[in-house]
């Protein structure tokens, strides 16, 4: 059983469809690519009773990790951090070391002769405000530490929304965490192209490919119409080591190209990605 | 209070990164514009249990509109239909509506000299297979009806995954629906950027300006870096009519637009939209 994962967006901009959730997208991907398994995304808005309600329900399911971004700047609407707080029932205080963290940004800005002083205003202090018992991390490119709970068993991460702080931010604390506890489970996926068969005619052949082929999942997704089909088949698997993870998709593969082939449909360049 | 709307994307494309949630931006830019409010968005995977889960929690939030989109295919990995009937206690039935609706795209299809046959497979009779009590949708562009479901007092559909499918059918059924439940309201937005002026600068301004505005709220978002401060300043607002709505917004924007040239900030072109 791989090591859940949980993601929490948090933006008013989302739920108004005025920003595409890529955040969501990137941080899945890393999360199966260091061999976890993501359960479930979600995104509500800038509310703190709305953060504290989904932080209740996602550490409720207990998940390994819980990565959530946005809501750690300095405006009124950055709320995460407060959310946090009521969740867990901790109160919200000065954090040192964070404080530290966003005083020597200003510092630094300030003598590299920017207009700005380097005074800590409320709305600056406001980012170094982090529940009781929470650990800031390093921003390395922006100003907002990100911010490391555990509550329980559930190692809970909060990140900036901006997504280069988020990237960077996630590559340098994070992503070193998450492979150590996957302990090798390897990712593996593939896909095929197909055209010239419906994806309704192909229902039962995939049935029939996956089990033969259980540890392999097989997921269609029709690109064209059922009248002009094209077919993406996406191949994954996760395994103990990269080499049986490769073979158990390759077999999956090859069964199901010549079961294509022989209902009549052509396969387009095949597309492999590690 | 405007008529809320959660909206549910089934996939583990989503949850292993693969696929970009287009749907649910998209969806969620609708639903803003025909004056309704977006309080959640929730991606699972393609698992009964899972898509039980969290249809039931959607549902017990009581909001006036569940939007799904995914899981309505002919493949074993389409089970949405089966996880909201899990989920709302009915059995899963073949729906004649629903089955007749099928029949004709495969007659329509093999009429007009595919390689297919019309035959009803049991891959494309599951297409049929809704819940008691549900109505199925056309669907424009594609096989699979979409589906309508009131449980209580929530309505909700189930749409493809496949864009063109999902927006024709939430066009041409959903949307008219939808319009008529905001009964009036509407929703206006603009934004300003500036450079020059730090986001934890503004905090206190942005507090001010929409003190001095209860009905906009005013969210910033940083583009560039504190060091290199490149903010976007999204005003939104609903009111009962479109006027209305345009004067809160044009009013909170001159005034915030003053105070950041007042503190050094310049102003880059102003986007408006509707």
């Amino acid at each position: 059983m791989n090591k859940s994962v949980e993601i929490l967006c948090i933006g008013n901009e989302l739920l108004i469809g005025k920003t595409l959730n890529t955040n969501a997208q990137w941080l899945a991907k890393q999360v199966t690519s260091l061999g976890l398994t993501t359960n479930r995304i979600t995104v509500v808005g800038d509310n703190i009773n709305e953060i504290s309600c989904i932080i209740q329900e996602t550490v409720h399911r207990s998940p390994h990790f819980v990565l959530i971004t946005g809501g750690l700047g300095p405006t009124f609407d950055d709320k995460t951090l407060e959310g946090i707080a009521k969740a867990l029932g901790r109160n919200v205080e000065v954090n040192k070391d964070a404080l530290e963290m966003v005083r020597e940004k200003y510092v630094t800005y300030a003598a590299e002769d920017r207009m700005e002083e380097a005074e800590l205003t409320p709305a600056r202090v406001k980012m170094a405000k982090l529940p009781e018992q929470a650990t800031p991390l390093p921003n390395p490119v922006g100003t907002a530490p990100a911010v490391s709970i555990q509550h329980k068993n559930v190692k809970i991460f909060a990140l900036p929304g901006v997504p280069p702080e988020m990237k960077s931010i996630f590559n340098t604390s994070i992503a070193p965490l998450m492979k150590h506890a996957a302990s090798g489970v390897t990712f593996f996926e593939a896909s095929i192209n197909s055209t010239n068969v419906m994806e309704s005619k192909m229902a039962p052949i995939i049935d029939k490919v996956m089990q033969n082929n259980p540890h392999v999942y097989i997921k269609s997704h029709p690109k064209g119409t059922e009248r002009l089909p094209h077919i993406e088949f996406h191949f994954s698997t996760t395994a103990n080591d990269e080499i049986t993870a490769r073979n158990h998709v390759n077999k999956a593969l090859s069964e199901l190209t010549e079961l294509i082939q022989q209902n009549g449909g052509t396969i387009k360049s095949p597309k492999t990605k590690t």
